[in-house]
């Protein structure tokens, strides 16, 4: 396998900046950014797609710079979805869901 | 403590049933949605806002369901927030980060 | 469905209390002990094996005390295994991946 | 920062075959044993600790190992732990927690 796609949801939590952690995950939406990587955050988490190195290389600089930023210590709940039955975008798999929601 | 707010983000995955999860994944935003429950989808789970007890009622009325659908096992990723401090709601923790990103 | 058994993986991350997070694990370990529920901690969680409703009463009275000893803020993440098909302990699920492991 | 150390605990979930999933585990857990990293299998995941290159190293493995095995879809919950202030093994977290667990 040379090139493996992944869907990933990211969610950093940093431990030891108080409870405000918005300048922390605002600095990950930044790294994304620059990245190059498709994202979109939501209320818990962002969703990133991308090549398996590419997204783990910016999750990598996430913790770096988060704590970079500060943070002594980081706790990370993260979600990887990889398959190789077909090429699925993050929309492709909302569109689906939403079209049986709305079917019934 | 008499109510605690959650936000949650709420990831179900049947297993037993083959790749194609969407059909479970909509019955969940079904239970959501019949339960009351302010939700959220995105492309790798569900936010979801409410009063606890409530909102646990709601998850495992999903599990429930994707069991009758005919899962036979289901392995979830829950992500739990609460806090004492203030309200929040899922859209103000968006906007937070946002205008620090368009901040910079 | 009367009564469903669960599989939980339990993570409680009390955010604006430092770095030092042990103090508030011990907590939800008191609170385990005390539902009489099946548990047993590793080094990133907490297995715990029950009833539903026992366990998610357990999560949230985790909750409450974690909150009652100071932290303002919870993270939570959690991993919840459900299944119809059959019945299996913490320790079966161990013990089948250990005898393909030592078979190899 | 030229090397960080991680303490991951990871759950990989395949999709697509069938309930039993023991005999995938059993490959991640061949696939971290010869990657050489510390590891400790629990009944809902596996504690991965060692430098954040060689563990993420190890975590593409298994996906594309489980992929090997005919798993089409994978989704895979993982925890990532990093600290700046000081150096904890794994066995330190579980020993801290132990300590006031028995105190009291």
């Amino acid at each position: 396998m040379t090139e493996m796609n992944v869907h990933a949801d990211l969610c950093v939590i940093p431990l030891g900046v108080g409870v405000s952690v918005s300048r922390y995950v605002a600095e990950c939406q930044r790294v994304l950014q620059e990245a190059g990587l498709k994202h979109q955050m939501h209320a818990y988490g962002t969703n990133i797609e991308g090549e398996w190195d590419a997204v783990m290389a910016a999750i990598k600089r996430c913790h770096e710079c988060v704590h970079g930023l500060g943070a002594p210590r980081i706790s990370t709940s993260l979600r990887l979805g990889t398959r190789t039955d077909r090429q699925q975008s993050l929309q492709d798999k909302v569109s689906s869901v939403e079209s049986l929601v709305n079917g019934k």
